[in-house]
């Protein structure tokens, strides 16, 4: 179960909360793309980050000079936001339309991984949660590609999670309004592979397929 | 062509940084979601809202209670950030993964619409982006739910965007490593439209298909 915080206590919508560890961690792994916040001195900056998780712990990496790991090194506050946008909810009355999404909202202090080889098995798990086997054909990471890259870790400790999944809800009164009412669902599809121009012809395509489950393209 | 101040100046990747005011209306209305930043005592919290543009401003609503449009309608600076993810590109090296993205930043402060009319016509305006003609037809909002519901706009003036698409960019010395190098895709589908339980059998089904363009599902 997920500690609740004064920040992570939701107070809008309240009924959406879900307090499951477990659908933390479907969201995270779901989206990958991180929203992540750091404070500037004009005002608050959002900038996407690929994130992968890893146990309780979810990770960010880039290159030893961008300027938000530079500030995310120094253990400030920051909050990561994944959503996952599922459709839109169309009622009889303008007032009652809404949106299905998951989403979670993570707080705390990135912590900064120094040793070489933790960082090389973390980024090629996260390669392998994008692409199942595929360390086992590419060229790993060298010393030097290492070193030249910052790897986050943050504790999932703080976090609010919110689903929003409910059927249309109109008011008593308007449901004999003519008009239509119901979803329009969103889903994201993943594949076919694409190969690269220059890709010799001897190689076949790999079957990523069960890192997606329903979402890939058969 | 977009505006360059300190903050928008892209300063990683400058490469894939985009001047074009076209190609920030298009990602914010396919995206529609945008993350919201406010800065908190503990630090800044991420927070997932619906976006839509009408012009050359993004709009936001919500509850009069809603603790984060609350502070959003005291002209505290803010980022707003519209991210698209498009897919992996997978390289013969693990150094050289990358990922597809579009992404647009924006910086401003919210101004509070106070005219029922116009918050009226925004708000309509908004369910037609999502379902073209559907004002016609369900019972729009009255004066209390007007009243009840704030609506903020802000300026699309400081806006940096970011269109990574690149084919793979392996280093010379990797393209005879033997792994399947390429692209795997990843794609938005919109509908088909489900009608809720109790819909009269009357109605006939809406087409909203024009909204959405190749991502329709036939």
């Amino acid at each position: 179960m997920l500690s609740t915080s004064q920040r992570t206590e939701i107070k809008k919508g309240a009924h959406k909360a879900v307090f499951e560890q477990e659908k933390l961690y479907q969201i995270i792994d779901e989206s990958l793309v991180a929203h992540v916040a750091i404070q500037e001195a004009q005002g608050p900056v959002v900038i996407p980050m690929l994130a992968w998780r890893v146990g309780d712990f979810v990770y960010i990496h880039g290159a030893n000079n961008s300027r938000l790991l530079r500030r995310l090194r120094q253990a400030v506050q920051t909050c990561l936001t994944f959503t996952l946008f599922d459709g839109w909810v169309l009622a009889r009355s303008a007032f009652n339309h809404s949106a299905h999404y998951r989403s979670a909202v993570v707080f705390g202090q990135f912590e900064v991984i120094e040793d070489n080889l933790e960082k090389d098995q973390l980024l090629n798990h996260f390669v392998e949660q994008i692409a199942p086997g595929r360390t086992q054909d590419i060229r790993l990471s060298n010393p030097k590609e290492l070193m030249a890259t910052t790897v986050l870790r943050m504790p999932l400790h703080e976090a609010s999670v919110k689903i929003s999944n409910k059927d249309v809800g109109d008011d008593p009164a308007d449901l004999d309004v003519p008009a239509w009412a119901g979803f329009i669902p969103y889903r994201t599809v993943v594949g076919p592979l694409k190969a690269t121009a220059g890709l010799h012809a001897s190689i076949p395509a790999p079957d990523y397929s069960a890192a997606y489950g329903e979402r890939w393209e058969k």
